[in-house]
């Protein structure tokens, strides 16, 4: 099999490169065993550029923001390619604060967002508690972002990858074993059981597993463990997200669809252990019924741990490698659904044109001083 | 179908009277659509008449005491029937307490003991640390009762279904949809889907169904809800059973096998429903780890609900109903497990005989005004 691009990882990210990438006329072949079993799986969907905002990751927060702008836009070519509809939950955040430590957090990460020019409205626990009566009356104030959304992980990635291959993406179910090689260059991906993909590049969209591709270069990506719980029976319970500091640790609520409700998440650096732990689901548990007492009622319908592509300043891996014909997508950490769209389009123009566009110039994996 | 005795329901107890009747001549059929699916596929497999007794209960404290006297033979005897051998825990269980009002509980169990004549004995929490060193720092004392077992009920289920099967018991996998009756006369089971199978005698072992059989009379069985969790990794971690009462809610923590845990049970009042909520496993998680810090690090692998015949003085019926034909082998609520080989004794000596052997005696329908 030969193609112009040969995507290894069929994730949200090596998916929407891929779908992108077919639209601008290049023949893509993907290479994933199981398309949508990763870091997809237990993702809750959040996009949420503004309350994950960390000091120092202004150009990630850039990068964030610009994907954001491009969601609606991103589900509505999905929609036409597909006939199906990803909702886009709109209802916005609240992140919300329990004891004095708390509360005093909030208010340096309300400044912070000030310093940034980001639109966040504070909130007295009452006020809060009018937006989302699930509350509990021991939350003593909260931030209000109205642009931070959510999707649902479960949904889009069906929809992108019936768009890729309706686009005429081919999707070979194998794992990617090694990069081949011809020379220095990347010329293609071997397979597991035997096989190959042959391709004039090749695009390392492996999550958590991009580090150790056989024959690519070692990256500085590590899994970050997360584990997540479902539940239902949410219906009306709240109206968007919810993220809090419970006593110093952070846990999100996460509405989905008619009555879901996704809890999220430990992060933990544990290698590739996918154990749910009795300590894991205890934790989120013991702090989302503290933040939202009706989520004692719920049913607790899937408990689950992936691992997020981690790297040394949690931002993505965007472009060229040392070698070249390799090209880079991963190490997207805690943002991959958010960046799913704005991934695609700048992989896909590197690919297209061969320059590295502006806004992908910030995350070479040469700031790491690996090439 | 014409046999000696239809049974009702396929769980422990209905194939322990169905195994025990069997050997003693008769000719029986079970009729389950999915024999093991109920209450035993939940419980923990504790036999524990000393460390479940309960103030007001001696009566049933006998039958409990009787059925554990019999549990080695009974284990011998499925050995031999089916090369299986199922076994028994025998490292005993320690009762911890960790405040003042949970030691101060103790001490008046051990009282309540000491009158009715049972070995039990008080250990300061170092002694029970020295016993379970898995226990926390913070358990203030303990009772220890050796007598008191355990077994897997995965494992015994499997066994006695094989062993009735060798004894010539028919299984016939539906749902028994009503009892069939010629003139007042118990005469067998009708089935679900259709057929029906004819009987001489019909015993009613349908758990926490066992109420509302069509044809039967109404029975003071009511579903009494549990959930356990199910962990793995704890090789090593605690010898026998530790049953605690942490700040007055109680919850127990049984080894199973090379390194599993078995971790319950919550008591709820909640008709059939079979929901694991975030509420019962934060609840079990929360007083299993305060008990056993080291259970934070398990590895959880199932969560599930089920539910415990349940009568008004929660203890079983055994013997004759108010239907010529129809006997009662129901109601076992906490001690199913435990019970499984006397209640199989008992029934098949009542079946055989034509009288209610004199264990039985206090645990007749008729003590609740029902005939």
């Amino acid at each position: 099999m030969t193609c112009d691009v040969a995507v290894a990882g069929g994730g949200l990210v090596g998916l929407s490169v891929a779908w992108h990438a077919a639209r601008r006329g290049l023949s893509v072949t993907v290479v994933d065993d199981a398309p949508g079993s990763g870091a997809s799986r237990a993702a809750a969907g959040m996009l949420a550029p503004v309350s994950e905002a960390g000091y120092g990751e202004e150009a990630l927060l850039r990068l964030c923001l610009a994907s954001l702008e491009r969601y609606p836009a991103f589900l509505d070519a999905l929609a036409a390619a597909t006939g199906v509809r990803v909702p886009l939950r709109t209802a916005g955040t609240l992140v919300v604060g329990f004891d004095d430590d708390d509360v005093r957090a909030l208010a340096d990460l309300q400044r912070f967002h000030g310093e940034l020019g980001l639109e966040v409205h504070r909130l007295p626990g009452r006020e809060a508690r009018r937006r989302e009566p699930g509350l509990s009356p021991r939350v003593r104030g909260a931030l209000h972002v109205a642009g931070d959304l959510s999707v649902d992980p479960r949904e889009l990635h069906p929809a992108l990858l019936a768009a890729a291959e309706a686009a005429g993406v081919r999707v070979v179910r194998a794992r990617a074993a090694g990069l081949l090689r011809d020379g220095g260059r990347a010329c293609g991906l071997a397979l597991d059981g035997g096989g190959e993909v042959r391709a004039g590049a090749v695009v390392l969209a492996l999550g958590a597993h991009s580090g150790h591709l056989p024959g690519a270069p070692a990256l500085p990506v590590r899994p970050v463990k997360g584990q997540i719980l479902r539940l239902r029976g949410a219906a009306g319970l709240l109206d968007g997200t919810v993220r809090a500091l419970v006593r110093g640790r952070s846990v999100y609520l996460v509405p989905q669809g008619e009555d879901g409700l996704v809890v999220g998440a430990t992060v933990e650096e544990r290698g590739f252990d996918a154990a749910v732990t009795a300590g894991g689901v205890h934790d989120l548990l013991h702090d989302a019924i503290d933040v939202v007492p009706g989520v004692s009622e719920l049913e607790l319908t899937e408990t689950l741990a992936r691992w997020r592509p981690g790297t040394p300043d949690n931002a993505p891996l965007l472009g060229p490698s040392g070698v070249p014909g390799l090209v880079l997508a991963t190490g997207h950490h805690r943002n991959g659904v958010l960046l799913t769209p704005l991934t695609g389009e700048l992989l896909a123009e590197l690919l297209v044109a061969g320059e590295r566009p502006g806004l992908a110039a910030p995350f070479g994996v040469e700031r790491f001083g690996c090439s």
